[in-house]
């Protein structure tokens, strides 16, 4: 295959047609084309962006690379929901559980952590003995036993994306919009949905801090996914700062036991049914927010989404004795308590410091092979806008030892900033609802964002 | 090493230190950074540009990759050309022993012709017995004998550049003026010169054939050369159209060999001498342009340049009677007029579509590995403005069987186009002089180019 070419079309701004894309993944997935001529057109691409057509082009080959997931005799609605992913975002371990008790099947496919964000698969992995490896027919068989299953990317999965997305790795071409997209949703579209819900952080913990940019990333998703018969709509949430106040995977699971047992943190409750609203909606369940919103509480407060929870761990392996005693999840062995450096206002609660925090502690990833301790982490008591004593305990570190304890002090040092006015209004928790039809400014925190591709 | 902050800061449009690009081209050509990554720095580079201080540090990092020529105690001054490359370019050929005749040392190390461009080492190599890959101590020498040697780049000098120029080539990075500037005079700095003159080629069949970015590529290497303690000019000639009459490896060493014998085509003679002038005003042995090219008239009528060449080719090996008698050159087994198609005026003889020709014919490269044959090609005898008469002879095809005649005979129909009149006018033949302290229209075609690095 002649590569040249079409290298220097991108790069001089030109446009590949959707047979050049496909052949050109095929063959790089194949191994005929060599890594090096892909990192140099993934560069181009960044550079100099991929038209919609080519975005498309780009996703449907990737998909195509692996196998998909069939529901055929299935009757449940099928829905799921993709975040880009934070600091303390343990949404999904509510969220899944909790719509599947509402009657939507949830066949769940997550990640690891990776920087300075968590990844669903090591929070659920922190409950002894729960598998996240399962195969397809493992998978189907269970979403058609329990509604909902919760696993990683397979290797049938979009192989394209996996080996494309290790090249982007390792040659400093992974924010691209379009290529961010078609990786996000060759995998989601390889689920066999009815209908996707996304969940696109904004902020400075946000894999795109920007809104805007944010703004663009689900526009071009809710593209991919409606052009392809997924009908698909997006939240933007807040990750300002991190949600919820557990930061650590079996901290961050134990939280979201908790939450499921209605014990959860404002936050993390508030942005778990802006979801499930949407999943439910999307999946024709009920007709409006409201009655979405009202069927999530009851079915929460009802215990049957924790139930759910129980059933899941229980056929993938897992302690369910954990949703009912949460202190069977693996504990840390030195836990000391931080104190508010000043008296003011907290100003701040920085997500990639805290993030990189649990990274010092042991507890995340800087390389794919590193393996995480689940034990370590902070739970972080204090919001932007609280005000607080110098003294007052305002966070907890676990650590592995005391030098880990002092490792878990100092970063939090740098994350929590406390001052005496805040600069920087925080985000509104969620603040837009991105649908096929356009941009909803949910918060009316400024003039809807003009950015239409 | 950590080279992906390296690529994302490119990418962003930033800067690299100077250690920075050190660092990279030395772990580089040590094998220890992947071609991936560098093809993704690469095309950031070429897209976000570098600036003087990154380019001058690319080029000081190839350079340190491999050994120098030193000329401890010789004390005739050093001065090479080095041209961007066109179809029927033999410049070289005669210039190095034209100027070496007038007292300058000149060790001019060329390239193979790749594409629809010739190279140097490919026209001498035409010649019976000739040698172009001497080691550096016989280069020397030879220079010392001589004043004069003709080689090809041995693998002692920039390795660092011939890697990154392999991996450009087959990455769509070729076309980017600070890489190629700082590949070219990595090299040309390796020479151990004391002064060099660049060509640099406008029109269709140049590299780069627009004339602002001619411009922008001579100023940027005179920078390079100047700021290296290597005083450095250029001139722009014309490569809308072939130069001289001849475009072929053997044809074009007998065209070099007659203009050496005072029977050369004008414009070869022309160019020759503008070149050589500023060759010799580098070197000091001459005040004026026009004292310069007195003497080389002179040196050229008196039959000691062509005296040296014989010299040169005898001390590489090469059958030196050629000077004397070009049959001894390999002959073409098929040799056929072609006749002008139409009574009217010649538009254009296009430079790339005669040089696909002689690729077509067996005369070049598509691969670097690809062999040539030396006799094959075309002699055109018609210039853009000549009026011609239908049926007219205006070339000659030089083939391997009637095939081949019949496929240079295509060439030509493409490459010589006939009309009535004169749309484009064709370039001056040498029409802008470049030094470090501007830009000198010689030919006075328009305003002077107001781009400026």
């Amino acid at each position: 295959m002649f590569v040249v070419p079409l290298i220097e079309r991108k790069r001089d701004g030109g446009a590949l047609s959707p047979e050049e894309w496909s052949a050109i993944i095929a063959e790089y997935t194949a191994g005929r084309v060599p890594d090096y001529q892909m990192a140099a057109l993934l560069m181009a691409s960044l550079l100099k962006g991929l038209d919609r057509k080519e975005t498309a082009a780009l996703t449907d080959a990737m998909l195509a690379s692996g196998a998909r997931l069939s529901f055929d005799g299935l009757t449940a609605p099928r829905v799921d929901k993709h975040s880009t992913g934070g600091v303390g975002d343990k949404v999904s371990l509510v969220l899944a559980p909790l719509v599947a008790a509402c009657g939507v099947a949830v066949p769940m496919m997550s990640g690891r952590g990776l920087g300075h964000t968590g990844g669903t698969l090591d929070k659920l992995e922190a409950i002894p003995g729960f598998r996240t490896d399962l195969s397809l027919a493992e998978a189907r068989a269970q979403v058609q036993k329990l509604g909902c299953v919760l696993i990683g990317q397979t290797p049938e999965i979009a192989p394209a994306d996996k080996k494309i997305y290790a090249l982007r790795d390792v040659t400093g071409t992974v924010e691209a919009i379009p290529l961010i997209a078609a990786s996000i949703m060759s995998k989601k579209l390889a689920e066999g949905l009815n209908a996707l819900v996304l969940d696109v952080k904004r902020g400075s913990g946000a894999f795109l801090p920007e809104l805007e940019r944010g703004l663009e990333l689900a526009k071009t998703m809710i593209a991919l996914g409606e052009d392809r018969g997924c009908p698909t709509t997006a939240l933007i949430t807040a990750m300002d700062r991190p949600l919820g106040r557990a930061c650590g995977n079996a901290l961050e699971t134990e939280e979201a036991i908790l939450a499921l047992r209605g014990e959860g943190p404002p936050d993390l409750l508030e942005v778990t049914y802006a979801l499930g609203a949407e999943m439910l909606l999307a999946a024709g369940i009920e007709k409006s927010t409201a009655k979405a919103r009202k069927r999530l509480e009851h079915v929460l407060g009802s215990g049957l989404a924790a139930e759910k929870f129980e059933q899941v761990i229980e056929a993938q392996g897992g302690n369910p004795k954990v949703v009912e005693d949460p202190s069977v999840l693996p504990q840390a062995q030195a836990v000391e308590v931080f104190k508010a450096t000043g008296t003011g206002i907290v100003l701040r609660v920085e997500p990639r410091a805290v993030g990189r925090g649990v990274i010092a502690l042991g507890g995340g990833r800087q390389k794919v092979e590193d393996i995480v301790d689940p034990t370590v982490g902070f739970v972080i008591t204090v919001k932007p806008g609280d005000r607080v004593i110098e003294g007052e305990p305002i966070a907890s570190v676990f650590a592995q030892d005391a030098a880990g304890v002092e490792r878990g002090f100092e970063a939090l040092r740098t994350a929590i900033v406390i001052g005496t006015k805040l600069i920087e209004k925080p985000a509104p928790l969620v603040s837009h609802r991105v649908t096929k039809s356009g941009v909803e400014d949910l918060a009316k925190e400024t003039a809807p964002a003009k950015t239409r591709r």
